[in-house]
């Protein structure tokens, strides 16, 4: 199968981005990209968005972004997947390269998020739950990760505060990168008295919901621009996978078993252990998923995940970092764009040119995201050759 | 690269099915399509769906559907492309098979349109348009194809009447298929005397608004079920093309680019001309759309679409059979369920069990879905093998 590489990154600063439009954001990524790829030009365009539809009343991302972006005549569409439609929209972009029916694909995610009104994004992201059992009768995401939070903490016999070293760890990361939402540091104090959204998740236990744009272009080694940066860096494994969407349908709501099988898949695919990458850049989208990633992806046993931030695994000099621009919790979540984030910074960690946030020797990443509370899981491993 | 076969498919009846939930059509077109490939068990499955977040408060179908049909831990995505979505999830299915990364594909399309007051559906629709500079004056689909209908009858001085021959032929088609919305035929003065939607519009120029779930499964040869249909049914040719979305941007509303390119890169890459093709499903969303897109494939020259109606050319018997089974027309449109109809229609016609809308001897097929007016186009070509 054809070896599939990273033609070059971009990305937009994350935030409440209100002074510019939904297209406008997807461009400067684009250009970005681009740019760095020495001017390559896609064949091909998959876009990560969760909300658009619901939260700026557009659809057909596809046709709309490729207009206004000048890359007329391109193949080019949406995927969705709730918060992990970054990830699919990469894995897309993978297998398309890897089919050859594609020479240049141009993976974009975005989102909007802030432009509206709390209770009607609360609203939207609920549609990523099972409707009809779940959001409808109030189950909202962040209430599902009360749920499973206060299911671990009985289980596995955990105080709350055990969980504060995740976002503790992500501010500290997010503080060093310039596109970061928040460069505010949080002590384990702060976060004991931070307000509650549903028990027992608080404020510093959720990402923040955000605006942004990344993109990624990738093709096969022979396309790679004379400019393209050195090390070369390839996706060596991709997959996807899924769990019953709804918790209640779940056996054992602590075993997350789409993370397993596309850590599994990935790294059979790679010819690795997951204890070979470098880093792990995972959907913290609230601690407790940090804690249920570390698990299912096989870096921790059930029920200590919680002891890799108090013994400082997960910090830039540790042994498996994470989040390492800061994650969702610091870096900010822009929902479909996320994913996409994930990869940019895993090639910046590869090339070495992350800055601050520079993991040291780093050859090998893994990068995860998830729609629903792991109901869709794509990890990607992506490694410098 | 590795072939793509058809291993079975699947198809619900088409029209308002309020006593049918989303996920449950859904699986009535899976449950099928895997008894027709003797219970091949697909390890992923793309989804085409329109407007579910919108119309239905449900995203993330991927999971949701994956998990009630009973495919624990499979890969599973929604593909949007207003729309073409259907077409754009058949055509993410064969590049995952192609690529190797998947074995077997479930290419579902799914639509509930019709839960919803009309209102909110036109509105839901119009968010595949320009949003912010096209549906927010009021410029709706609906709208966009009366200014291309005036259009295209001034420029090539096309009197309205010669547009009734596709809705006419599209009823007489769906009056045969027992799965179609409509089973009436119409007369021309019938279509002469109906109401206009949007000047020069009438009801039978458009078509209607729709629920249904159809379903095909991809995989490659040796995968394919013992009990496989002889002769095997192959995609020859995948391809997606865009044009720029707002109309107002385009230099020439009545030339389809998109509808261009996608033809010219699938009959490219199977090898064949556009009239080397047995029949055609096209996206007669309205009768403009037919004409102009006859024309931008290659079937007739620009200002003459109208005439293959009227000289029997898109009959069942004549050169170049059309909407064989009744069409977006009279079928139905299930939204990003249309472009799978199509896949489905075309793999009887290949098997030669259409019934009473068989295409005698039909070998090769091309068939095709558009978003907004030929703003996105995907066109596949099927063959016997």
């Amino acid at each position: 199968m054809t070896e599939v590489f990273i033609a070059g990154v971009g990305q937009t600063p994350v935030g409440e981005l209100w002074d510019i439009s939904l297209r406008d954001l997807a461009v400067q990524a684009i250009v970005a990209a681009r740019k760095d790829a020495g001017g390559l030009k896609p064949d091909a365009m998959y876009v990560g968005n969760m909300l658009a539809p619901l939260l700026s009343d557009q659809a057909h991302l596809g046709s709309l972004i490729a207009d206004h972006a000048g890359l007329k005549g391109i193949e080019a569409a949406v995927m969705e997947a709730g918060g992990a439609s970054g990830g699919a929209a990469l894995r897309l972009g993978y297998m398309a390269v890897a089919s050859g029916e594609v020479e240049t694909a141009l993976v974009l995610g975005v989102e909007k998020f802030t432009d509206m009104l709390g209770s009607k994004v609360e609203a939207a992201v609920s549609t990523a739950t099972d409707s009809d059992y779940e959001s409808v009768q109030g189950l909202t995401p962040t209430a599902q990760a009360g749920l499973l939070m206060r299911r671990y903490m009985h289980t596995y016999q955990v105080p709350r505060s055990a969980f504060g070293g995740f976002p503790i760890n992500a501010h500290i990361n997010g503080a060093a990168n310039p596109l970061a939402m928040f460069h505010n540091l949080i002590s384990i104090e702060a976060y004991e008295k931070a307000g509650t959204l549903s028990d027992p998740i608080n404020l510093f236990d959720a990402a923040p919901m955000a605006d942004g744009a990344a993109a990624v272009l990738l093709t096969r080694r022979e396309l790679l621009p004379k400019e393209a940066l050195l090390p070369l860096v390839r996706i060596s494994g991709s997959s996807m996978a899924n769990d019953r969407l709804a918790l209640h349908d779940r056996p054992d709501i602590l075993e997350w078993m789409a993370v397993r099988l596309s850590v599994e898949r990935a790294c059979r695919q790679a010819g690795i252990r997951p204890q070979d990458v470098d880093l792990f850049e995972l959907f913290d989208a609230y601690s407790i998923y940090t804690a249920l990633s570390l698990e299912a992806a096989g870096f921790a046993e059930r029920g200590k995940g919680c002891e890799m931030a108090v013994d400082g695994t997960i910090s830039l000099t540790g042994k498996l970092p994470i989040s390492t621009f800061g994650g969702l919790k610091a870096r900010g979540h822009p929902g479909g764009a996320t994913g996409v984030y994930q990869a940019v910074e895993a090639v910046l960690q590869l090339h070495g040119l992350a800055g601050k946030n520079q993991v040291s020797g780093a050859k090998r990443a893994m990068i995860q995201c998830l729609g629903g509370p792991a109901s869709t899981a794509v990890t990607h491993v992506l490694e410098r050759v």
